[in-house]
């Protein structure tokens, strides 16, 4: 380890070597009063780096765009009060989300905590923990570290239960802390990501030969596989118990891309009534349906509308199981999954069910470029390994149902849902692909409204020389709004810009970007068969030019029925 | 009250009707899934506005400008969860600084909040209070309605909670109570923004002769007016005062521009060891002080070096003051102003200060800009009534020796200091100086690196036709930082933007804004001396070349105090 000299780490470092032990690379973040001396180690460290942002909200965001594509850890930094909570919103949605942001802040030192001292940065009581308190609701674990003998068990604990619980974690380092040498000792000893129950055995060898049972003696059995999944890292003995089988799997939307869509198993993106029809028929005509790692929001159930019967359904959880309506507490699908894929047999052929996963592709769509016409033309643009993100609003209705190549990464917020997360976001996740052998590309859809919010991360994109393709689609306002209330409401407006000259504006060198405005499918679809546009060498932006008040099929349904139930 | 009807008005409108009497006429937001119904009433309410901002952050701190501006209160609304998230440190800003902001956050409906959905923009957990709990930290009242019942009494209790206290106040509302009619009868019953202690007489008139006699029998006094002053509208009484006595009087950074700087008796602005040399020897001169509102941070204090023995201080703040120790609780300078402004003498020549507040103004500066020269030069251009703030870094610090003409209105987050907040800010300060008869001029500065921060919100002054004088500091970088830690530094660096462009991108008509570059004192000068570009006509970007390791006196002075406290 680097930063390891004659058994002594310094408390910052040790904090770094840790990250680094997790699969951290890059950190993001905005430098204050506070964090500078932290700041110097991460930039004089040989094995982690620093993206600057312009600010702690885009920052949040970046670190987990990055945690997504990664499937690791993604870190902010950020200075006490000001710059930390102007990350709310981004750690809330982490959270949330199930995504590992490890958020660290730089506090005023140790002594001027104890003074109590009125500082710059405060609420001006005098009180130091206001911000933590506010922390403590949208992470998994906090440590503010303010005794060097505890700082590596505390550090430690922290983030091992940010592994445990996939949210983010909270951790402030006192100034004068920073530098002060500690025993590098207990890094040799790694993070455990996940408790084993040795007490469970049995009651996980009853439950793996009943499920067994189940499945093998159901009519139609099916998979559904939804984010969970993806975040505890259990989708390589998912993919076994599909080969196994030969089981049909859906996904929810939040499971997007969870499994190669080109395989002959995919039945599509289970949505309940909000699904495709052809989707909905067939995930509706089993009987028996195995839910691994599933989120039963709105927007990922189709507004509640899963059919997904307590006495058909067997539900695997990071912490639990639910069989038959009973609770299996501290039964886990990290150590159910492989016991069943040894337990259970091949399906016969009377027991699949026929897929028909996405919808018919319209026959060379012309004119105007439409919503309905837009997502399967994208999809052909798609190659392997595409990291693909779709921002709340029509973007992330519409990408669903365009199919994702294999290896695909694929990126969305259906479940905190905030406008701009997606931004900050492909920062990071772009960033994240540089790292990927070979490099991933990075694709971005995104709504003009929701651009508004973050744009100037994008200058960031410039700076450090990462290269997305950015689809604009410029709506002319908030249309996923518009669909749910106010449809000409001027509060649904938004001031149109001149996205093409942005990169220009941002200090892009002319010959590291291009800008692209596409009106009709004859225009996107030429541009999208230049191999020079999909080779991705340098950062790209499209403006998409599309009907204010057009939406995906899904965004439509879903938006009635969350318009419904706000009355 | 446009919204009353045969005694009724909707719930959503009560709340509006009440802003409109505590003197708001503009609100900022930004629209979300379950706040548009409250914004339909907003959108169609006859003498209440709404500006739409690019995100939630620099509509808080819109909120806050507005607020700042009017001497009233500002209105940010907001989404529940990401909407509500994004603006919290704007509204932990206004807590730290005092400033009355009302936090509207649209919420799901009482029937969706008792079912305990798991709705997109939640954590995921059913649990709707996390939010209101993240509150409760950085207001000084909330009321989360959900009884048409009782919501006009909550909604009472916690607007007169944040006038009394002048911090910001958190109102949820939930998307089916938007439109329930309520009485609208309490609404002829004025808030009340400051209760009075009857039972506190005796006390009152003591300290009113202890504080007259110690004041008349002085051989030195002199009156230190500080933020809170400004913010509890008691600087009518404090003029008074200084007109009967002719008492020196002086400002903290935080109080600078309270009463004219024109006025024979100021004596500058008093920062302990950080003031200037000529206004520390007059204040500290004194054998007796008069503090007005003070708040005693580091920044707005010279770093703890004001020189304020207790035995010759008096405290008078909104809701105690202290005399020679002693501390009076719920003795407050609304009440004893009045009776001290009767009660106390004219001074006697001999007790009076020779003052001398700002520093020598260089003759004719030239070259390259400086910050030495620059702030008297600024100076110069200012007229009566300007509004003219001064984003945190080395604008904050420059302006503050800068004499502000009679009836300015100064802003600057010396407390707080959240890098950013300037440009939310100056939206609303621009929104509310519009108001204002006639119309002010609203000027700001603003370094590169906080710029970039907020700098979405450009586009909304081109959007809302607000004609502010921008003067954009470009030295490349965050030169505070540099000056407290890591001056060469990567991550103080940030990327250089082409800032004259930016009003075109923004949708700004070529019309309606003016940009211009200045390198020199002499180019500086002759746009300074220009009818037109000081008639405000239209917006103005006006990009100030300076020096990377440049910065104002007392910046220098007060990073090396951050440093050594840092360490």
């Amino acid at each position: 380890m680097a930063s390891v000299h004659n058994g002594q780490v310094s408390l910052g470092n040790y904090l770094l070597e840790r990250l680094i032990q997790v699969g951290v690379k890059q950190t993001f973040g905005v430098p204050g009063d506070f964090n500078m001396p932290f700041l110097d180690l991460v930039e004089d460290h040989p094995n982690i780096g620093y993206v600057g942002c312009c600010n702690e909200l885009n920052a949040g965001y970046a670190a987990d765009g990055y945690a997504r594509v990664t499937g690791k850890v993604g870190v902010v930094i950020t200075t006490f009060g000001v710059g930390e909570l102007s990350a709310t919103n981004a750690i809330a949605g982490a959270h949330s989300e199930r995504v590992q942001v490890v958020h660290i802040v730089g506090v005023p030192s140790t002594t001027l905590q104890a003074h109590q001292a009125v500082l710059h940065h405060t609420l001006g009581d005098a009180k130091f923990d206001a911000f933590l308190h506010i922390a403590q609701h949208i992470t998994a674990s906090t440590a503010t570290l303010f005794h060097a003998e505890t700082a590596a068990a505390e550090i430690d604990q922290c983030l091992a239960t940010m592994l445990l619980k996939a949210r983010p974690c909270y951790i402030t380092i006192p100034t004068d802390l920073v530098n002060v040498k500690i025993s590098a000792k207990p890094l040799e000893t790694p993070l455990k990501p996940f408790v084993e129950h040795p007490s469970k055995e049995a009651t996980e060898a009853f439950l793996v030969s009943r499920i067994a049972h189940a499945f093998e003696t159901a009519k139609k059995p099916v998979v559904l596989i939804d984010a969970c999944s993806i975040r505890f890292h259990v989708l390589d003995t998912v993919q076994k118990l599909v080969e196994k089988t030969g089981v049909a799997f859906f996904t929810s939307p939040m499971g997007k891309a969870a499994l190669s869509e080109g395989h002959s198993n995919f039945g599509g993106v289970y949505i309940g009534e909000i699904s495709l029809p052809s989707v909905r028929e067939a995930f509706e005509s089993a009987d028996f349906i195995l839910a691994i790692g599933t989120m039963k929001s709105d927007f990922n159930s189709g507004a509640f509308t899963w059919r997904m019967p307590g006495e058909r359904t067997v539900e695997l959880h990071s912490d639990h199981c639910v069989f038959q309506y009973g609770r299996f507490e501290g039964v886990t699908f990290q150590t159910i999954l492989p016991l069943l894929v040894e337990a259970v047999a091949p399906l016969k052929e009377s027991q699949k069910i026929a897929v028909n996963p996405f919808p018919k592709v319209l026959a060379a769509p012309s004119g105007p470029i439409t919503q309905e016409g837009l997502w399967p033309l994208v999809g052909t643009f798609f190659k392997e390994n595409d990291v693909i993100i779709g921002e709340t609003g029509t973007s992330a209705f519409g990408v669903l149902e365009t199919k994702m190549p294999k290896g695909a990464i694929f990126g969305t917020q259906i479940l905190w849902g905030s406008i701009g997360w997606a931004g900050g976001s492909t920062l990071g996740a772009a960033v994240a692909a540089k790292e990927s052998t070979p490099p991933r590309r990075t694709i971005l859809f995104m709504g003009d409204g929701s651009w508004q919010l973050t744009i100037q991360e994008l200058s960031t994109m410039a700076r450090y020389k990462v290269k997305p393709i950015i689809f604009l689609l410029n709506n002319d306002g908030y249309t996923i709004e518009r669909f749910i209330h106010g449809p000409n409401r001027k509060y649904n407006d938004i001031q149109p810009w001149k996205w093409t000259k942005l990169l220009d504006v941002f200090g892009a060198p002319e010959d590291a970007y291009a800008t692209h405005q596409v009106k009709t499918f004859e225009e996107l679809e030429k541009l999208l068969d230049d191999p020079g546009f999909g080779s991705a060498d340098r950062i790209q932006l499209v403006e998409v030019f599309i009907g204010k008040m057009d939406a995906p099929r899904a965004l439509k349904l879903q938006a009635e029925a969350t318009a419904r139930v706000n009355a």
